[in-house]
């Protein structure tokens, strides 16, 4: 039976947290800047100490820095920060400036005590991959059943094969996707294949290409803009397969991101960066689950901004998982090696990772 | 010596460019959208029968739709399109719809006759090489000599190794360089080098970590930011080294655009992704040369908006050359093939490229 | 239903063949070495006129040389060559020196017609693969129903993952191997996994470094030393598990070929190169498909021996198919891209390929 | 000025050394076959209680086992061993079963003391690598002024450009080579080239194909199988330029093993793979630094083959160097990541790695 492994609660009885001073807080000079020797979050569990009181910043992300706000440990981008703003100061992290950064926080213990190397291994093209997947598979039932928050990034490779197709809106349709992050080609190919039966002009089912097929995606974008969104798209052209028509069906929110080598782009994307960089973090805030898919952009997008714990509503604190799929070590590697037991990558084409969740899943 | 090939102008005198009709024009029906059966450019030259007369688009853009405005052919993204703006339409290339694609429209005659596969070969780690750095070195003395405009395009890695910072500025100084497009990593990266002497807090000499080096970029990031502006950063801190420094002492323009993925950003980064994605294409509207260096998502939208042709203010047309180097035969390869003689892609790591381009030129 | 394609036999009622001169046949002027202006085979069949008839070679290979012995066309690799043997000359290859090289010599017209492109694709990451997978599965079916004869050709990763070994152990029992060509790598690694249950000493179902694991490959070989044979060792250990014991048990005969960065080697390795290239081919000579899984060096060296086609016990000659699998993409081009319709690669990790083909098969 | 770091000797008056038990020797049970529990060597010092002395393995080799002989460590390949060869057994390192493994032998204080991180890091194509570089150039003059002994292992890549081919070639004839280790492939296309000016057919200056230039390595092969020896090929045929003619008048030895999926092979190359392997350790148990360029296979062979350390005709004991360079992260970071500060990986095209090692040799 999968569990998740305990929190461990620091003990704040502690001589080095009894005798820590409290935290410096000095105010942001101007808008989007820190005050010099600004704190930076790490993905850890991060507690500091206020007029005499340790707070732990509870929606983190790391490179951000921590503002006590409201009673509250606000964990802001710098372009996000306002003249004003009172940031922690301090660089140390074991109380000595009032800053405890909480690395072993989890009891992983079972799986530690089979071996301390275990959790320290790059990834390569040949380190075997089936614990892992059965480990996942665990991991997604129990979300389903426990109200995790899944969030699947995706690259547009995930969108140019048929069954891979079939096999992600599967999944979203038996509730193992609670938000999916993207880009505008991720969504144009997956609605492309729908609409005309290709991806970039090839069928998604025989690879033929089709003629003219070079319009395809041009065509798709076209119409949808016509229609004004991808919802009235899919209503008024009947499209009945693939990702984003299962996350619209299913009511699961998709987040699309512009890039400098878009064509379109569809309505939907966000078009300032930051912007749609937020709305991004709006999901990640809720992560429990990550799943990062042939897509390095996306993935470290999401990754540089999900921390390793998340507190649940009734306060319990538990482990975000956080797994990497791509057929290059150098983007598993990447983006997997993130100092945690809980960060997981897995060297493979994204299709057969699909059908392997499927599979496994028994969907 | 170096000579650039000779344009070979369509002989408008031909049956099939007199007999073809015009081509059709349709307005938008919504803006941001064609009409159906809209045109869509290659990256070659193409013609449009209007009136009776043929139009070349003298500024293209490959995926975008021709449009004509005032007496002239406009090649425009569908973002840019506006409601009533009469669009080409029609998909054949050879007059049949008073189109013309233009595919083999220079004179690479000697070249051509040592043998037919030579321009169609996919790159390799295998590539003989020499051939291609000595032929990119012709063309950008070249370049020098006849005012071409050399838009150079930088992923991160070009400013992780002192050695290539400083190649690159050589680059500059020396008049090699007409723009730079890059994004927020490499100015900031940069940056860090050149006021701490790290890259992602390691030395740009010695490799070593520096303490708390992971701070590095933050701080360069925030002070940037506490300034105002780059050029103020580098007035206060006496910045003396480096890619942007170079550009800005120099007044080489740079464009740089934000991603998902970044911290900061710095002052001058375009947060809108169109916005800058316009920026772009108003230095490739005049680029001869395109170098694309270790960044797949830049160099792809920097090629994507790169037609294989330059119509000069004299009014004569000739090749935009292409380059792309990267460690990776599947960038390489990528973003390398376009179906141009003057595209050329080199598997190297692009330290080893600065390096060799700097021998080269004697610089 | 998969069916083969018909085989086009030339017609050499055709004046090029009528009209040809007799194939001009020198002698080898020494041991391994043939005359100045030898014919060297491509892949395809070839047709060499002698005597005013026509002879197919019938067990050809690529770069090696056609030597006329007993009234038959013999393909000898050039150090299997011997003094005075009769080796054809000429280097044209449609009739003018009396050879014809049958290029397209399958009826693909089914698949053809769909689009001529179809066959010149390059694959990578982005490729849809799930109707390549169909087809492998169909294609195995019928190989298993016609007796034919298929040739895996497997790198060591296949051997670290439980699940790949157990599949490929599946695929074996039920038929669908007829001959495996490896390294010591593989055997030694798959025998490691099913006597001390790891692979380099990291378990193949948890993935735990095993204390001391690094010592596990070479108490597996030095045990099967001791033993004297595989065979042996699997009877004394009561081996139980993996790829080896599976052909062992079911009879299937591998070809273990030494490399030079080999520790041990296992007793059934060839220890001489060329013998050991001999083996390789007995089995080629009879391949009716090859699946090279995860190596570059045996995919390639099993590659350059396998012609396109194959002549049956009944003198019918179909193709020979030929795949591909690695992650990498210039592993797969590199081999799979050999100008024939039958050949195709997959970009993949081997472990879900054979997930893959054993759920396609139902097995 | 470069130094090497001075060894430390243990003292075998700690407690440890004298109290530890002579350490077991058993006979090998049969040929090819050691002892169960047999002591396997790393690639560290390693030394072993007999009769109460400590004795260092002189010229050892990993995962090959102690035989004590003539009052003498020899490390013996299994395959070597003979009934009755008295291996050391035992698994312990630190004295338990007088077995001594001595880890960090060599001090790196300068080094080490920047930073502990330093020598652990994964190699990337976004590592600053001019320091390495200069480091690589300051240890070759210092090789070349001190008797060093330089084993260069080499691809094939190395020899499909004409720069790099010269480039080479210039570091043989200044004394920068003291062995060349490669396969067949290399010297084929190395010649190739000289005799005919191609690589596999394309021009090595300026990527024009040649007409049947595919036949080109065959004839070269067939012309020096004709000849009988590169040497009598290189007199007859006025071979001037390339890898091997240098070698070849410089008197630097090389050794060339044949590989499976060889063409020809030349006269030179080993045929049986383990008197090759015994060849190319005659040069490893004399080898200073060892440089493994583009080549996976032939880098990792002599990479298992290569301790840590040398002991020099006069007793002092220095490190051996070893540089990886490959374009692929995969290759360098599985050779080049062996647990010791003189084991580097470059990631990069050995071209141009070539061009920068003449540049800083000033060659």
């Amino acid at each position: 039976m999968f569990t998740l492994p305990d929190y461990i609660e620091p003990d704040f009885s502690e001589e080095r947290f009894v005798s820590a001073p409290n935290a410096r807080l000095e105010a942001a000079p101007v808008d989007k800047a820190a005050p010099r020797n600004f704190h930076a979050m790490s993905i850890f569990p991060e507690y500091f100490k206020i007029e005499g009181k340790w707070y732990l910043a509870e929606e983190s992300r790391m490179d951000c820095v921590p503002v006590f706000e409201k009673g509250r440990i606000h964990v802001r981008e710098f372009r996000n920060l306002r003249q004003g703003d009172m940031v922690v100061t301090g660089r140390t992290e074991n109380c000595e400036e009032g800053i405890y950064v909480h690395v072993n926080c989890f009891d992983w213990a079972v799986r530690a005590s089979a071996g301390s190397f275990a959790f320290r291994q790059t990834r390569s093209r040949e380190t075997a991959f089936s614990y892992d997947y059965e480990r996942l598979c665990e991991l997604l039932r129990y979300e389903k059943e426990h109200n995790g928050y899944v969030v699947w990034v995706m690259g547009p490779a995930c969108s140019f094969d048929s069954v891979a197709r079939e096999s992600f809106a599967k999944l979203v349709e038996n509730g193992y996707v609670q938000a999916l992050m993207a880009g505008n080609a991720l969504a144009t190919h997956d609605l492309e294949g729908a609409y005309l039966g290709t991806a970039l002009g090839q069928d998604i089912r025989t690879q033929v290409p089709h003629e003219n097929g070079h319009y395809n995606h041009l065509d798709t974008i076209n119409r949808i803009n016509t229609c004004g969104s991808i919802e009235r798209f899919i209503q008024e052209e009947h499209i009945d397969s693939g990702i984003i028509r299962a996350c619209v069906s299913s009511g699961v929110p998709f987040v699309l991101n512009g890039s400098i080598r878009d064509d379109g782009p569809l309505p939907e994307v966000y078009e300032h960066t930051y912007v749609g960089q937020d709305a991004i973090r709006s999901h990640v805030r809720k992560a429990t689950t990550v799943i990062g898919m042939a897509t390095v952009l996306h993935t470290i997008a999401v990754g540089n901004m999900t921390p390793t714990y998340r507190v649940l509503a009734d306060g319990t604190i538990r482990p975000v998982y956080f797994y990497t799929i791509d057929t290059s070590e150098f983007a598993v590697n990447k983006l997997g090696d993130r100092g945690s037991l809980a960060a997981k990558g897995i060297v493979t084409n994204v299709q057969d990772f699909m059908h392997n969740v499927i599979r496994l899943l028994e969907l």
